[in-house]
Protein backbone atom coordinates (compact mmCIF):
# COMPACT_ATOMS: atom_id res chain seq x y z
CA UNK A 1 0.00 0.00 0.00
CA UNK A 2 1.56 3.44 -1.07
CA UNK A 3 0.25 6.28 1.33
CA UNK A 4 0.63 9.86 0.45
CA UNK A 5 0.57 12.61 3.51
CA UNK A 6 0.13 16.14 3.04
CA UNK A 7 0.61 19.17 5.03
CA UNK A 8 -1.51 20.96 3.35
CA UNK A 9 -0.42 25.03 2.67
CA UNK A 10 -1.20 27.88 -0.15
CA UNK A 11 2.67 28.84 -0.86
CA UNK A 12 3.82 25.69 0.71
CA UNK A 13 2.67 21.68 0.84
CA UNK A 14 4.45 18.92 2.45
CA UNK A 15 4.44 15.79 0.69
CA UNK A 16 5.81 12.51 2.09
CA UNK A 17 4.83 9.30 0.17
CA UNK A 18 5.69 5.58 1.76
CA UNK A 19 4.67 2.17 1.16
CA UNK A 20 3.48 -0.25 4.04
CA UNK A 21 3.99 -3.79 3.70
CA UNK A 22 2.69 -5.40 6.42
CA UNK A 23 4.32 -4.27 9.77
CA UNK A 24 7.58 -2.57 7.61
CA UNK A 25 7.09 1.36 6.31
CA UNK A 26 9.72 2.08 3.89
CA UNK A 27 10.05 5.79 2.65
CA UNK A 28 9.10 6.11 -1.48
CA UNK A 29 9.72 9.63 -1.80
CA UNK A 30 8.95 13.32 -0.25
CA UNK A 31 9.10 16.96 -1.85
CA UNK A 32 7.47 20.19 -1.29
CA UNK A 33 5.04 21.32 -3.68
CA UNK A 34 5.91 25.31 -4.08
CA UNK A 35 3.98 28.36 -6.16
CA UNK A 36 5.43 31.48 -6.96
CA UNK A 37 3.84 35.16 -5.41
CA UNK A 38 1.05 34.82 -8.17
CA UNK A 39 -2.46 35.73 -8.87
CA UNK A 40 -4.50 33.06 -6.60
CA UNK A 41 -6.44 31.20 -9.39
CA UNK A 42 -3.15 30.72 -10.69
CA UNK A 43 -1.65 29.17 -7.49
CA UNK A 44 -4.60 26.94 -7.41
CA UNK A 45 -4.15 25.80 -10.44
CA UNK A 46 -0.08 25.38 -10.23
CA UNK A 47 -1.15 23.20 -7.17
CA UNK A 48 -3.91 21.23 -9.25
CA UNK A 49 -1.38 20.49 -11.57
CA UNK A 50 1.61 19.68 -9.32
CA UNK A 51 -0.49 17.50 -7.22
CA UNK A 52 -1.76 15.10 -10.10
CA UNK A 53 1.19 14.88 -11.12
CA UNK A 54 2.54 13.65 -8.26
CA UNK A 55 -0.23 11.11 -8.61
CA UNK A 56 0.43 10.04 -12.08
CA UNK A 57 3.90 9.25 -10.46
CA UNK A 58 3.58 7.59 -7.73
CA UNK A 59 -0.07 6.00 -7.24
CA UNK A 60 -0.75 6.16 -4.32
CA UNK A 61 -3.72 4.45 -2.35
CA UNK A 62 -4.55 6.55 0.15
CA UNK A 63 -4.11 10.46 0.90
CA UNK A 64 -4.23 11.81 4.32
CA UNK A 65 -4.25 15.11 5.25
CA UNK A 66 -3.44 17.09 8.84
CA UNK A 67 -6.72 18.65 9.59
CA UNK A 68 -6.20 22.93 10.20
CA UNK A 69 -6.24 24.13 13.42
CA UNK A 70 -7.77 27.78 14.19
CA UNK A 71 -4.96 28.76 16.23
CA UNK A 72 -3.51 30.27 13.18
CA UNK A 73 -3.87 33.44 11.08
CA UNK A 74 -7.35 33.85 9.88
CA UNK A 75 -6.49 35.09 6.39
CA UNK A 76 -3.68 32.62 6.12
CA UNK A 77 -5.93 29.61 6.90
CA UNK A 78 -8.56 30.41 4.77
CA UNK A 79 -5.97 30.61 1.53
CA UNK A 80 -5.06 26.86 3.43
CA UNK A 81 -8.49 25.97 3.17
CA UNK A 82 -8.36 27.29 -0.39
CA UNK A 83 -5.89 25.25 -1.25
CA UNK A 84 -6.90 22.29 0.56
CA UNK A 85 -10.71 22.01 -1.50
CA UNK A 86 -8.43 22.33 -4.44
CA UNK A 87 -5.90 19.32 -3.17
CA UNK A 88 -8.96 17.12 -2.68
CA UNK A 89 -11.15 17.82 -5.35
CA UNK A 90 -7.45 16.10 -7.35
CA UNK A 91 -7.70 13.24 -5.15
CA UNK A 92 -11.42 12.91 -5.67
CA UNK A 93 -10.74 12.97 -9.77
CA UNK A 94 -7.75 9.97 -8.81
CA UNK A 95 -10.24 7.88 -6.94
CA UNK A 96 -7.88 8.09 -4.21
CA UNK A 97 -9.30 7.45 -0.38
CA UNK A 98 -9.22 10.55 1.74
CA UNK A 99 -8.24 10.40 5.63
CA UNK A 100 -7.76 13.22 7.83
CA UNK A 101 -6.11 13.29 11.04
CA UNK A 102 -5.79 16.76 13.70
CA UNK A 103 -2.10 17.37 14.76
CA UNK A 104 -2.46 15.51 18.41
CA UNK A 105 -3.74 12.49 16.49
CA UNK A 106 -0.35 12.41 13.86
CA UNK A 107 1.76 12.94 17.50
CA UNK A 108 0.50 10.02 19.30
CA UNK A 109 0.53 7.99 16.22
CA UNK A 110 4.52 8.67 15.46
CA UNK A 111 5.62 9.59 19.18
CA UNK A 112 2.77 8.18 21.70
CA UNK A 113 2.58 11.39 23.03
CA UNK A 114 -0.17 13.84 21.89
CA UNK A 115 1.19 16.46 23.32
CA UNK A 116 4.77 15.92 21.56
CA UNK A 117 6.52 18.88 19.79
CA UNK A 118 8.37 18.90 16.62
CA UNK A 119 12.02 17.36 17.38
CA UNK A 120 10.10 14.42 18.65
CA UNK A 121 7.82 14.18 15.66
CA UNK A 122 10.84 14.82 13.39
CA UNK A 123 13.06 12.22 15.17
CA UNK A 124 10.52 9.55 15.13
CA UNK A 125 9.79 9.97 11.17
CA UNK A 126 13.38 9.87 10.89
CA UNK A 127 14.06 6.31 13.13
CA UNK A 128 10.78 4.89 11.58
CA UNK A 129 11.26 5.44 7.63
CA UNK A 130 15.42 4.69 8.57
CA UNK A 131 16.64 8.02 6.93
CA UNK A 132 19.85 9.46 7.40
CA UNK A 133 18.97 12.93 8.29
CA UNK A 134 15.65 14.25 9.21
CA UNK A 135 13.97 15.24 5.58
CA UNK A 136 13.62 19.09 5.29
CA UNK A 137 12.29 21.59 5.65
CA UNK A 138 9.69 20.69 8.26
CA UNK A 139 6.36 21.16 5.89
CA UNK A 140 8.20 17.67 3.87
CA UNK A 141 8.58 16.02 7.59
CA UNK A 142 5.50 16.74 8.19
CA UNK A 143 3.89 15.06 4.98
CA UNK A 144 5.98 11.76 5.93
CA UNK A 145 4.57 12.25 9.90
CA UNK A 146 1.07 12.54 8.65
CA UNK A 147 1.71 9.58 6.04
CA UNK A 148 2.87 7.23 8.94
CA UNK A 149 0.33 8.13 10.87
CA UNK A 150 -2.13 6.54 8.12
CA UNK A 151 -0.31 3.24 7.81
CA UNK A 152 -0.55 2.79 11.86
CA UNK A 153 -4.28 3.84 12.10
CA UNK A 154 -5.17 1.49 8.91
CA UNK A 155 -3.01 -1.57 10.62
CA UNK A 156 -5.04 -0.88 14.09
CA UNK A 157 -8.21 -1.10 12.32
CA UNK A 158 -7.38 -4.29 10.06
CA UNK A 159 -6.09 -5.66 13.46
CA UNK A 160 -9.76 -4.64 15.38
CA UNK A 161 -11.76 -5.38 12.47
CA UNK A 162 -9.88 -9.02 11.95
CA UNK B 1 -19.86 41.19 -21.31
CA UNK B 2 -21.30 38.21 -19.54
CA UNK B 3 -20.72 38.16 -15.80
CA UNK B 4 -20.94 35.54 -13.44
CA UNK B 5 -21.42 36.59 -9.87
CA UNK B 6 -21.62 33.59 -6.88
CA UNK B 7 -22.28 33.84 -3.47
CA UNK B 8 -19.99 30.86 -2.21
CA UNK B 9 -21.16 27.82 -0.39
CA UNK B 10 -19.98 24.20 0.34
CA UNK B 11 -23.68 22.62 0.40
CA UNK B 12 -25.39 26.09 -1.41
CA UNK B 13 -23.63 28.34 -4.15
CA UNK B 14 -26.11 30.99 -5.44
CA UNK B 15 -24.85 31.90 -9.05
CA UNK B 16 -26.26 34.78 -10.96
CA UNK B 17 -25.45 35.41 -14.32
CA UNK B 18 -25.85 39.00 -16.04
CA UNK B 19 -25.27 40.84 -19.80
CA UNK B 20 -23.75 44.23 -19.36
CA UNK B 21 -24.01 46.46 -22.83
CA UNK B 22 -22.90 49.89 -22.00
CA UNK B 23 -25.15 51.23 -19.08
CA UNK B 24 -27.73 48.60 -20.17
CA UNK B 25 -27.87 45.70 -17.30
CA UNK B 26 -30.18 42.69 -18.32
CA UNK B 27 -30.22 38.90 -16.36
CA UNK B 28 -29.42 35.84 -18.31
CA UNK B 29 -29.77 33.14 -15.62
CA UNK B 30 -29.48 32.20 -11.68
CA UNK B 31 -29.85 29.15 -10.25
CA UNK B 32 -28.27 27.67 -6.79
CA UNK B 33 -26.13 24.97 -7.42
CA UNK B 34 -26.50 22.59 -4.29
CA UNK B 35 -23.98 19.62 -3.03
CA UNK B 36 -26.05 16.76 -0.83
CA UNK B 37 -24.42 15.90 2.87
CA UNK B 38 -21.95 13.30 1.21
CA UNK B 39 -18.39 13.03 1.57
CA UNK B 40 -16.26 16.11 1.31
CA UNK B 41 -13.93 15.21 -1.74
CA UNK B 42 -17.45 13.70 -3.58
CA UNK B 43 -18.97 17.25 -2.55
CA UNK B 44 -15.92 19.38 -4.37
CA UNK B 45 -16.20 17.25 -7.37
CA UNK B 46 -19.89 18.03 -7.90
CA UNK B 47 -18.90 21.43 -7.14
CA UNK B 48 -16.29 21.61 -9.91
CA UNK B 49 -18.50 19.48 -12.46
CA UNK B 50 -21.26 21.63 -11.92
CA UNK B 51 -19.32 24.64 -12.07
CA UNK B 52 -17.85 23.59 -15.43
CA UNK B 53 -21.23 23.24 -16.64
CA UNK B 54 -22.39 26.37 -16.05
CA UNK B 55 -19.09 28.00 -17.36
CA UNK B 56 -19.58 25.60 -20.78
CA UNK B 57 -23.37 27.01 -21.00
CA UNK B 58 -23.31 30.73 -20.65
CA UNK B 59 -19.38 31.41 -21.27
CA UNK B 60 -19.25 34.59 -19.27
CA UNK B 61 -15.97 36.88 -19.63
CA UNK B 62 -15.92 37.40 -15.59
CA UNK B 63 -16.40 35.77 -12.56
CA UNK B 64 -16.76 37.93 -9.23
CA UNK B 65 -16.95 36.22 -6.06
CA UNK B 66 -18.08 37.61 -2.19
CA UNK B 67 -14.94 38.01 -0.11
CA UNK B 68 -15.45 35.82 2.85
CA UNK B 69 -16.10 37.51 6.27
CA UNK B 70 -14.43 36.20 9.14
CA UNK B 71 -17.41 36.74 11.64
CA UNK B 72 -19.46 33.33 10.63
CA UNK B 73 -18.78 29.51 12.24
CA UNK B 74 -14.66 28.81 11.81
CA UNK B 75 -15.80 25.51 10.81
CA UNK B 76 -18.36 26.83 8.23
CA UNK B 77 -15.90 29.16 7.09
CA UNK B 78 -13.13 26.75 6.64
CA UNK B 79 -15.44 24.42 4.36
CA UNK B 80 -16.72 27.58 2.45
CA UNK B 81 -12.87 28.34 1.69
CA UNK B 82 -12.34 24.75 -0.02
CA UNK B 83 -15.39 25.06 -1.84
CA UNK B 84 -14.38 28.36 -2.92
CA UNK B 85 -11.20 27.02 -3.91
CA UNK B 86 -12.48 24.81 -6.57
CA UNK B 87 -14.49 27.37 -7.64
CA UNK B 88 -11.61 29.65 -8.64
CA UNK B 89 -9.83 26.61 -9.87
CA UNK B 90 -12.44 26.23 -12.39
CA UNK B 91 -12.66 29.71 -13.29
CA UNK B 92 -9.11 29.46 -14.10
CA UNK B 93 -8.84 26.38 -16.05
CA UNK B 94 -11.87 27.51 -18.19
CA UNK B 95 -9.40 31.15 -18.51
CA UNK B 96 -12.00 33.57 -16.86
CA UNK B 97 -11.19 36.88 -14.99
CA UNK B 98 -11.85 37.32 -11.86
CA UNK B 99 -12.72 39.72 -9.39
CA UNK B 100 -13.55 39.36 -5.72
CA UNK B 101 -15.98 42.06 -2.87
CA UNK B 102 -16.47 42.57 0.27
CA UNK B 103 -20.20 42.92 1.39
CA UNK B 104 -19.86 46.71 1.84
CA UNK B 105 -18.19 46.59 -1.35
CA UNK B 106 -21.24 44.82 -2.68
CA UNK B 107 -23.79 47.18 -0.69
CA UNK B 108 -22.44 50.47 -2.07
CA UNK B 109 -22.49 49.24 -5.41
CA UNK B 110 -25.92 47.32 -5.45
CA UNK B 111 -27.57 49.99 -3.04
CA UNK B 112 -25.33 53.27 -2.80
CA UNK B 113 -25.02 52.58 0.73
CA UNK B 114 -22.15 50.36 2.48
CA UNK B 115 -24.25 49.61 5.30
CA UNK B 116 -28.20 48.79 3.68
CA UNK B 117 -29.73 45.58 4.52
CA UNK B 118 -30.41 42.34 2.77
CA UNK B 119 -33.88 43.70 1.86
CA UNK B 120 -32.46 47.01 0.40
CA UNK B 121 -30.41 44.91 -1.56
CA UNK B 122 -32.27 42.52 -2.48
CA UNK B 123 -35.18 45.31 -3.68
CA UNK B 124 -32.70 46.50 -5.97
CA UNK B 125 -31.42 43.54 -7.14
CA UNK B 126 -35.12 43.25 -8.72
CA UNK B 127 -35.45 46.61 -9.74
CA UNK B 128 -31.68 47.17 -11.56
CA UNK B 129 -32.93 43.65 -13.31
CA UNK B 130 -36.64 44.48 -14.22
CA UNK B 131 -37.47 41.52 -12.46
CA UNK B 132 -40.84 40.84 -11.47
CA UNK B 133 -40.54 39.20 -8.22
CA UNK B 134 -37.02 38.67 -6.03
CA UNK B 135 -34.85 35.75 -7.07
CA UNK B 136 -35.19 33.03 -4.41
CA UNK B 137 -33.07 31.75 -2.44
CA UNK B 138 -31.13 34.40 -0.85
CA UNK B 139 -27.91 32.85 -2.30
CA UNK B 140 -29.16 33.51 -5.59
CA UNK B 141 -30.09 37.72 -5.15
CA UNK B 142 -26.82 36.98 -3.83
CA UNK B 143 -25.05 35.99 -6.55
CA UNK B 144 -26.86 38.63 -8.74
CA UNK B 145 -25.75 41.40 -6.61
CA UNK B 146 -22.35 40.31 -7.29
CA UNK B 147 -22.39 40.23 -10.60
CA UNK B 148 -23.87 43.47 -10.70
CA UNK B 149 -21.01 45.26 -8.29
CA UNK B 150 -18.77 43.20 -10.73
CA UNK B 151 -20.72 45.60 -13.81
CA UNK B 152 -20.62 48.97 -12.45
CA UNK B 153 -17.36 48.76 -10.76
CA UNK B 154 -15.65 47.83 -13.90
CA UNK B 155 -18.29 50.29 -15.42
CA UNK B 156 -16.49 53.16 -13.29
CA UNK B 157 -12.98 51.69 -13.48
CA UNK B 158 -13.69 52.01 -18.06
CA UNK B 159 -14.84 55.11 -17.62
CA UNK B 160 -11.80 56.55 -15.13
CA UNK B 161 -9.14 55.07 -17.35
CA UNK B 162 -10.62 56.88 -20.60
Amino acid sequence: MIILGIDPGLERIGCGIIRVEGSRITPVHYCLIQTPKVVLTDRLRLIHDQMAELLDTYKPDAIATERQLFAQNKTTAMDVAKALGVILLTTQQYGIAWAEYSPPEIKQAVVGNGAADKKQVQFMVTKLLGLQSTPKPDDVADGLAIAITHAMRYRMARIAGG
